[in-house]
């Protein structure tokens, strides 16, 4: 089959084996699959990652062989082609997603990643394996672009129920990524009655108004702080840091209001600099996220289903396989927000 | 009377005005006061210090005109001598302590720091003014350098409270100054079953064996993630960082379980370095904490008075007020824990 192969830093279109589905698992044609900003950074900073990895205590990574090649693509929706043995409840046709995970016992956490390893390939290619025991359908009411978005939309939602939001509370997003943006859309279902959003990016600003933010603002022009302060009464109690570049994390810290919370949604990948004497005078809380559970990805799904969430203008492009490596290539200047392969 | 000045970076005895007690208020002969590291801090690094705060949104020592002189100290018990108009109920003679502010409703927080300002003298020198409602009455039972040890006694309790401690949980604490050695009590008296602690200094390890450390470690000697790993079945789920220097936060975020807390007690006065992707893939909370309450300084003098919390072998040294410029400059070399000036 075809599919985009990561190796080293070189992305190519290649042929390579069509996987087969093993017992439990199921074998379906790609449909969509988003771009993501840690596919982004594998590409360019896979040491960091690693070495990131194992001072970490994760050693999953140690043996990977570079050389060897990789097919990314994490957030899928998927069409189902053949079933492994005793998945065969699962009907060839059968619209859906999953977590990105395989189910694997044999593991030290039970299971191992889709997308970051040669030998669970990702969806950036034009079939891909899941475990039965994880898929979800994907109601008739989601289209295959809106779908694909179903992963980030979970890592959204997960850093919003982790920062425990309580009546009353506002809210700074730093970042109008895809990530940042998921962020606000959950913000602003859960109830939370005044979110800013704030990006140097005009097309980035603009899908936050439309998405809406109450407050967007451009760090260029004003500063944050009293803008904030302005409109919504005060510091904010929560600030979530969705850029994850050097130097975020420390404004994160003196934008946010005393006893406050920073949320770290945002993934950088180089050592960072703060001040932890502002953390201690403001009495600041800094929560790591990652990821989500199975249940919130299927809340996410499900929030897409009924649109109370509705990522679909968050969208911007969609390309074709061969035009992947380009489209990597491009996301480097963030004109775009979330680019979906369509293959 | 006799106090110690800071003047800039200069320490020098000298001749000060006698405070008076305003109304509400009382002044007490000073008995004994702890040594405290932000005292420490604070004659070398004032100028970190003004620049961190103005980071943290606090303009307090915007007007602070360093040439005037200041009296620190904040870790007293003393004796009243007089009492302002209103006070009348505290006796000459009574020893007491109280958390180091004084009231003042005209501040935006209500209160003013002691020992921070050259125009609240704290207890480094021969009187000292306390708010009446904040006193607390010393138990016979409590010797002075034991009572002066309250303060920081507090700061461990703090730490240990917002650790949010469950049961079957371990804790490494980083440090064994005064501040991780009353950090390591309270985990102790708390219940928890097995705390490790780690310092490159032998007198403040002896002192942590002393004081009820199930595992004291040498960061030269042995690697502390294998040690605490053999001896307590697995990464801590709790660290306490004590020392606050650079890069004591990065090895705190490397030696805690996945979805632990890293308690943030030392204080670094300078821009430190961590890596935001070991927070992430561990999903960490980094808690940074500061003083205590109230009802925690409460608490804290009456652990000491029932004995259930014994700081008296923290306290490795006295020393006389003449003698204070000079116990100053040797505390930069950590060979002893808490000490005391009696003046």
């Amino acid at each position: 089959m075809k599919a985009m192969v990561l190796r080293g830093k070189e992305l190519t279109i290649e042929d390579v084996a069509k996987p087969t589905p093993g017992p439990g698992q199921v074998l379906a044609r790609v449909r969509a699959c988003g771009i993501c900003g840690s596919d982004l950074h594998a590409a360019r900073f896979m040491d960091d990652m690693i070495a990131a990895s194992r001072m970490s205590g994760r050693t999953a990574w140690d043996t990977l062989d570079q050389s060897k090649g990789m097919v990314m693509g994490h957030e899928f929706v998927a069409e189902i082609v053949e079933a492994g043995l005793g998945a065969e409840e699962w009907a060839a046709g059968t619209r859906v997603t999953s977590i990105p995970v395989l189910m694997a016992p044999e593991q030290p956490n039970g299971f191992l990643s889709i997308g970051y390893s040669p030998e669970t390939p990702g969806a950036y290619g034009e079939y891909v394996i899941m475990s039965a025991p994880l898929l979800l359908r994907v109601p008739d009411s989601v289209p295959d672009r809106v779908a694909a978005t179903t992963e980030p939309c979970a890592v959204g939602l997960h850093a919003v129920r982790e920062a425990r939001m309580q009546l009353g509370e506002h809210a700074v997003v730093m970042g109008a990524g895809p990530i940042g943006l998921m962020t606000l859309l959950w913000l602003k279902k859960e109830g939370v009655g005044h979110v800013t959003i704030s990006d140097y990016a005009e097309t980035r600003r603009a899908l936050a108004r439309k998405l809406g933010a109450d407050l967007v603002l451009n760090p260029a022009d004003v500063v944050v702080a009293e803008e904030v302060a302005k409109a919504a009464g005060g510091a904010p109690p929560v600030v979530f840091e969705c850029v994850g570049v050097e130097g975020t994390l420390r404004q994160a810290m003196e934008l946010v209001a005393r006893f406050g919370r920073v949320v770290v949604v945002g993934v950088c990948m180089k050592e960072d600099r703060i001040y932890p004497m502002v953390g201690i005078n403001k009495q600041l809380t800094m929560q790591f996220v990652l990821g989500y559970s199975a249940a919130e990805y299927a809340e996410a799904l499900g929030a897409l289903a009924d649109g109370s969430v509705n990522t679909g203008p968050m969208v911007t492009r969609t390309v074709t396989l061969d035009e992947l490596p380009a489209a990597f290539a491009a996301l480097a200047d963030p004109h775009d927000c979330k680019v979906v392969v369509l293959p």
